[in-house]
């Protein structure tokens, strides 16, 4: 076999479906957010994003960065081990209890992203609770779908946010059998949310237990950064709340909270926190600092809240048509990969901004879309330099206008 | 189903085994490596950590730090996004050349943990590659394993270390079908080294893709870090090199090198590494100072390999019983789970000695032992403050000395 053949074969079938990714080379600019110096070929300049998942702006965070100079100077680069073999820094004890505190949770375990806490810990519960079966919304993201599927369990999809389905999906269970119903608060792609209320009765009504991830609402929702789960007062209904500390905290690492037992388990058994060395003090410090932030101040929420308001009735006003949801993403819909990279890339060219084509694997095909996440750092002059753009991108390559 | 009464009844199994794990709470004290605050149930007080690995003490190089804070400062605290949507950073894209670089190769890809790029490039390859068998030593690493396992290909294990093994193995699979050979160079528990010309040998004549994990040796070996291939001038042999840039570089990440089109394959089709945010930027500027330091300096490797022949010789001359190896890991064989954690125990409250125990499923059971990492700034006197220590409770726990 000619493996470097494949590979190449492989990329080109990409490259043929225009769905080829090309990262933008970027140095965010700390105090000139949403300014970032672009590399491109013909040399670096200054581009506007609007694209980015540090949803509040915390990345340049003054408290947030003297946490992480402090935490540098004190305990230098590295965490200089997997948590159990020297690896454990006071900043990873503290912060754990911050975010256990934060979900109204008898404990927090961290782990060093998003992807590897639900992978690791929907892989674990689901292989070690004897008969599990997983119950799972339809668009689960791909580190609880991972999760799920190495954990090799039986799994029941039910349709995205439907509690009629989901209904009649765990009746179909037998109820002797344990079970654990995982789903997201706010999916990312369509920015709509879970009936979590309604969820949580059904899974009381046949016994199982509730797994939610609120990456994309921790630090943006309730009036600590508590999430949609705060929000809706549902905390103590979930039985894991599994969160990031790189979107709307603006750093990295990934957590759940739960019961103490629940995260003793985890911390106990799961590969992918046993096995890795932990998040550096740096970051766990830095980490802190945001959440007590976010705990404390609703100016970021607010602010967010009102340019996310801003955006969309500047689009409508232009016609650009946008979906319709009760959270703070708005995608601009575009329909076709080709068209999405080439309307990302004349932005890019022609208007120094900068909003990633998101194609598939990501969002269906047939639903490529813009992404488009403002922030309480986007200005008016911005919103207007944006809608201007699409307005004008809109028009020359025959895109339908919204009525 | 209850859940919490499950998760108290396996952890009570994990005590009644012993093995049940106890985090220590420590601060490292940057610039006092390897000293370290530990939070204790009495209070914080002073501890000597033998067991990071943190191999070298760049987690405390002025280099390093600065290259931090400047990031800090420059970028902000987060990366911001996802590589693909926003996240991917100037420093990234310096550090993936310097990588590749230090391997002699095409390009290079970052992760977020040595375990993801792992987990992701074995799972990625071994599932996507058609009709491939993976053949795998005994005793590679849980995220070699759980990468392998999530790919659901074939798997072949052979006998640790043993190219007889290997060749019986691969006789024994079909010669049409795509293989990918994966072991390591430096394996952590017993410190011994793979035969790495033979394996790529056997790779050769059977057609098989050559995978090494060099988590152990990156920064440590060669004459500019580039691990035990560069050393032996193996390195154009293996298709891919993975290593971390959490131990001998001190500070939090994985990365493969490979052929362009390697890279390009895996940063395409690998879940764990498109759908989660990326290193933010101050992590990959302090690698990126880190590895050219490593590159250009033997200070830091010429100290270790001092430290530690001078440890081996104090625990022969104490009769302190430890496994021989050709590496910088120095296994202090216990064998007994109750007793590694009672030693462990003793060193840290009466001796204020850190070295955490290391029981089952890091290793497997029956033994169970210290594992001691010099590094060069372990002092004269903290060796002799060690072996003293050791030597004092192997007469009380009746333990036998060696000959
Ligand atoms: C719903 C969801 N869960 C988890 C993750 C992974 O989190 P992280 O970026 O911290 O790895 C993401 C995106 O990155 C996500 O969209
Ligand atoms: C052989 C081996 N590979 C990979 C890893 C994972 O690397 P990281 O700590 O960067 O996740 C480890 C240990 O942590 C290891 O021992």
């Amino acid at each position: 076999m000619d493996y470097e053949m494949f590979f190449r074969q492989e990329l080109d079938g990409l490259h043929k479906e225009g769905r080829y990714r090309v990262f933008a080379d970027l140095e965010r600019k700390a105090g000139q957010f949403p300014r970032a110096t672009f590399h491109g070929t013909e040399g670096p300049r200054d581009v506007t994003v609007w694209c980015s998942n540090d949803y509040l702006g915390m990345g340049q965070n003054p408290d947030v960065l003297a946490a992480m100079h402090g935490a540098i100077d004190g305990c230098g680069a590295g965490a200089g081990g997997t948590r159990n073999i020297s690896g454990t820094n006071h900043y990873h004890v503290l912060l754990e209890r911050e975010l256990a505190e934060l979900h109204g949770k008898e404990a927090a375990l961290l782990f060093n992203s998003g992807y590897m806490s639900n992978w690791a810990s929907l892989s674990t519960l689901a292989s070690r609770i004897p008969g599990c079966v997983v119950v799972t919304d339809a668009l689960n993201h791909a580190s609880m779908i991972e999760g799920i599927r190495h954990s090799r369990a039986d799994k029941v999809v039910f349709a995205h946010n439907d509690p009629d389905d989901l209904r009649r999906k765990l009746q179909a269970i037998d109820p002797r059998r344990p079970k654990l119903l995982a789903f997201e608060s706010v999916y990312s792609m369509d920015g709509d949310i879970a009936p979590i209320a309604a969820f949580c009765d059904l899974a009381e009504e046949f016994g199982a237990m509730t797994y939610i991830d609120e990456v994309h609402a921790v630090g943006l929702y309730g009036p600590r950064g508590g999430g949609v789960t705060e929000r809706e007062g549902l905390s103590h209904r979930l039985d894991v709340i599994e969160g990031t500390l790189a979107k709307g905290f603006g750093i990295m690492g990934g957590y759940i909270a739960a019961s103490a037992a629940t995260c003793d388990f985890i911390r106990s058994f799961a590969s992918g926190f046993i096995f890795s060395t932990s998040l550096p003090p740096a970051l766990a410090a830095g980490a802190l600092a945001s959440v007590r932030h976010l705990k404390a101040s609703q100016t970021e929420r607010a602010g967010q809240q009102d340019r996310v308001a801003a955006v969309r009735a500047r689009l409508d006003a232009a016609g650009i048509p946008h979906m319709p949801n009760p959270s703070h993403i708005v995608p601009v819909m575009v329909g076709d990969p080709v068209l999405c990279k080439r309307i990302s890339d004349e932005l890019l060219e022609r208007f120094d901004i900068y909003v990633q084509p998101i194609n598939y694997p990501t969002v269906p095909r047939g639903t490529e879309r813009l992404r488009i996440t403002p922030s309480p750092l986007h200005a008016d002059a911005d919103i207007e330099a944006l809608v201007g753009a699409l307005a004008a991108i809109w028009g020359q390559v025959g895109l339908r206008r919204a009525a």
